[in-house]
């Protein structure tokens, strides 16, 4: 049986780490597909790597097991979880890195991994990743039961997910969840939020300083250098500079707010 | 039907981008093996992925699809193509990233990609990679005619590529097309190019302010820390250091001029 | 046949040297699989390259080809070899980044490549990682026999590996193999090592002017921002700061001192 393992981590790429889970995976079942999606998640920040696993997981095959190894508790009581949900299994720690994908509906089952009959031989208490979370991996993508694995739990961690919300009538609160390769600062307005709060009026958006009036489709829709606010890939708004860096032009950073203000046309015509 | 896709990016590997590119491909055809060749060109810059799919592409199994995806222009009228030459193909969009392609002969079609049938169901402004360029690459790995997925072009893009010139009898000059991770720097000036201007005279090559007269065949042919001249491994000149790296010596950047220049040994003698 | 082969590099992620490796591997073998273990040695450093071999090999299949390439010498003398030992498969340069392997029992066979029949035709004087180690690897997985590549030599290189020592009845001095990306600093203080020579008395770790004295099971069992000492996943001793970097703290670099020294429990309650 051929199958499909992903990994989230912030083993970086430079030691050994992420190598060794490939061959602790491939130990088991030879003919496993694993794919990175990033191992560049800044160490320990919880945060970035529930916001990686968000933007990409819905990507992927139906079946695709997605381990995630974001672990600053290795060694202490934090549980080793699976969930299953949506059509997809989760890997990991039961640190809130899962938030997103227990908080929905499709939650099949969130097992505690107690079975360490899948587990290697000797279990460290440092390295997690290689010696419980990728074995049972590699085991349940041969097969195995989710209940083979350990029994359910119901006291999972979540994570406070920032929120936007509305300070007044026409103006509304958000942060910056992440800050691209190429600069682009996404924030937590969703397409969706924005529609129901703002309707079809006019928006600016005020970051780090800088007051954005220019909602484009694409990048390209502004001229080099100038900054703008986009639509991004995965339907939040982000701030960006035409081919350039919004996070440079800002000095921007995680976690920095950001306002979605209503355009009071009465005022700008008067 | 396996088949193997290539990946040339500028997604950079701390983002999601590039693995949800590999989870589009492996839901449309699950068999298929991915290569990353590399995600690390500079944001939007097409001359590095021009140079990037040039020195690569020729050394995987004839029948790879080289997926290419540096794309300033997404979501404005540039268009996506899809060209077979060599006996590859050749997915990305039409902004002279395959200008070495399209310039050689061997060219068997180029296809504007229009048929949104191949397309992922929404089409978004800002990532086409996703959802147009991996989607087509995966069909296309799975055996779909190229004529299925639009229609031919003939007035595609290219690139002013940067040529060496005489600048007089005995004197060439040239650029630092690509400095690589050792610090070397490599020039637009080919083996062929040299051997048809200077013949078996001896040159001198100038670089930064700096004079070298060591040709050699290898970097351990100069003592650990000489600057040196060496046809690499694509068959152009490099500026070398050994052990070391010419970029941080000579302070030196892409585009930065180089020339070559013949010995003139009578001067030399007298 | 399918098979595996990793690969340790010192190429980087930017240039497409690795994926021209893959490129030549996948053109002789389509259905090898191929695992990065690192591409990030650092240029030229043999040493960071055996430590990285040594920690992950054994994490692979029976069977494995470990592919190592950090080649300074490469157009020199320096010969060509393929290793096999403890049921794994070692392709690389006689520069000492096999010592660990070449030094352990269990040694089958060690080969100087010297059967051009398994190279790339043209065989440049810069490049043998694509020209002869990768095509070499290429060949061994369909099934070739290691006699079939050369002939065996057993005046291999060997590495000065540093070796921790007693400098005094209750202290021993080690160095700083490697730091991880976590800033974790990783000594040649083996579990074992400590064991022999302290038993179960207590010891301090002096580095870089620091000294400490909590030794605990895994960086979750000390608060955030101390400094401790933790048996990391290859069993080797590491200072480590809880949610932060040793590395920043101490200011520390490879190669660095380390010292344990008992602690004189009289001396402490006089």
């Amino acid at each position: 049986m051929s199958s499909l393992i992903t990994l989230i981590t912030d083993f970086g790429i430079a030691d050994t780490y992420a190598g060794v889970l490939k061959g602790v995976i491939l130990s088991i079942n030879p003919s496993c597909n694993i794919v990175d999606i990033t191992h560049q998640i800044p160490p320990q920040d919880i945060s970035e790597a529930a916001f990686a696993l968000m933007t990409a997981y819905t990507y992927f095959p139906t079946g695709t097991i997605h381990l995630v190894i974001v672990d600053p508790g290795v060694g202490s009581t934090r549980r080793p979880l699976l969930i299953e949900a949506e059509n997809y299994f989760f890997i990991g720690p039961d640190n809130g890195v899962f938030s997103a994908i227990l908080r929905k509906p499709g939650l099949k089952s969130v097992i505690e991994l107690t079975n360490t009959e899948y587990f290697l031989a000797d279990v460290s208490s440092t390295f997690h990743g290689r010696d419980i979370f990728a074995p049972v991996a590699a085991h349940l993508s041969q097969g195995c039961a989710c209940s083979q694995f350990g029994a359910p739990i119901s006291d999972w961690v979540l994570l406070d997910w920032p929120q936007p919300s509305m300070v007044t009538a026409g103006e509304a609160q958000g942060v910056i969840l992440h800050i691209d390769r190429f600069g682009n600062l996404i924030t937590n307005f969703s397409r969706d939020f924005i529609k129901r709060v703002m309707g079809n009026r006019l928006f600016t958006i005020t970051c780090c300083g800088a007051v954005i009036s220019q909602i484009i489709p694409s990048y390209s829709h502004a001229e080099p250098g100038e900054l703008c606010g986009v639509f991004g890939s995965s339907n939040y708004l982000e701030i960006s500079v035409t081919n350039g860096s919004a996070r440079d032009r800002l000095n921007a950073r995680c976690g920095d707010m950001v306002k979605i203000t209503e355009v009071d046309l009465d005022k700008n015509i008067a």
